[in-house]
């Protein structure tokens, strides 16, 4: 549905494959249940991402709409953000591991790209699900210290966001003030992100 | 070429798109001039990346092999990553900028996870590179001290990896403590990256 509209308002100046323009945020989720095929397709395309020394820090906690653990999860959200991720079909928090022991070392060294490389996994994911037909959305705005203490996630792991995914509803269907915002995002001009021999960026 | 080993030697559990397992981090370039369209399609790619409040907060500087600036990234490179990247076709610096000023404020905020963003772009960049045929491989022993006084880059912005980009060569070019390292990594087990409801991870 929406996403032909996601499509034709991103316009791109360079040809590019189009799930980088076909993936969105949107906040309308319709409340429907997702299957462990399809969820787990998701962390799949994530085990693939880059990670300096393979190292892999990312780790997923999710749980599902309706599930014995989802209004834990739900219950991070700030409340203008489970007005909308009410109706997603699972939350994950994604954690990142700050150390890893290196082949043949006995101690372990600090991991300075555990967020880089968790961002690579949640980007797999988040293109899989558009290729899935699924919707993501990452939120910033939630309670970490909460989220640690609830889901016991020990030292030694980074809380990085926690993410929506389920399936699109109508934008009619969200509060109005939300669905004001319901539209696929604009970008910066190409040119403001790139810079030949040195740092030559006005912010 | 070695495409087709890389994928026959990647199996997913799950059906996702081959994008994934195909990409991935030879060392093998074969030196040879990239175009600037395809240069930046692949940071038309990372533009479209998410990002915290779609801050967009990545950046990249670049040099192209035999450019007036390339010694000043390739010597960036730790020596050991300096043998390989040498061919390389471009070499991109991908920074972060650590805070911005929100809609309506007056003052920047911190962007907390501005790494991860990162992360986002580069993904998108790695991806769309294998889409077009080319090759990619991040680089985190660099020195990034060299690297701020060299790009005169400003406090505010965080250094995140190098990144190799150009086309595949023969395994059989590179040197031969080089060539054992020339395959596809593999991943660990897919049930180690995701646990419901709570923490539930063995490493």
């Amino acid at each position: 549905m929406s996403n032909v509209h996601a499509l034709s308002a991103r316009k791109a100046d360079y040809d590019i494959h189009p799930l980088f323009t076909g993936r969105w945020s949107p906040r309308s989720f319709r409340n429907q249940p997702i299957e462990d095929a399809a969820l787990f397709s998701l962390f799949e395309a994530a085990r693939w991402a880059p990670s300096a020394n393979n190292s892999q820090p990312w780790r997923f906690i999710y749980a599902k709409n309706g599930s014995q653990t989802w209004s834990s999860l739900l219950g991070l959200a700030n409340e203008n953000n489970q007005r909308w991720a009410t109706n997603a079909s699972v939350l994950i928090v994604l954690v990142s591991k700050t150390s890893h022991v290196r082949n043949g070392d006995s101690e372990p060294s600090p991991l300075r790209n555990h967020s880089l490389d968790a961002g690579a996994a949640w980007t797999n994911l988040a293109l899989q699900a558009t290729h899935a037909g699924l919707i993501t959305h990452a939120i910033g705005g939630f309670d970490r210290e909460k989220a640690r203490e609830v889901l016991a996630i020990p030292e030694g792991f980074h809380i990085e966001i926690l993410i929506a995914v389920g399936y699109q509803g109508e934008r009619s269907a969200l509060p109005e003030d939300i669905q004001l915002r319901e539209q696929p995002t604009p970008r910066k001009a190409l040119a403001g992100f790139y810079a030949e021999g040195r740092f030559n960026f006005s912010e």
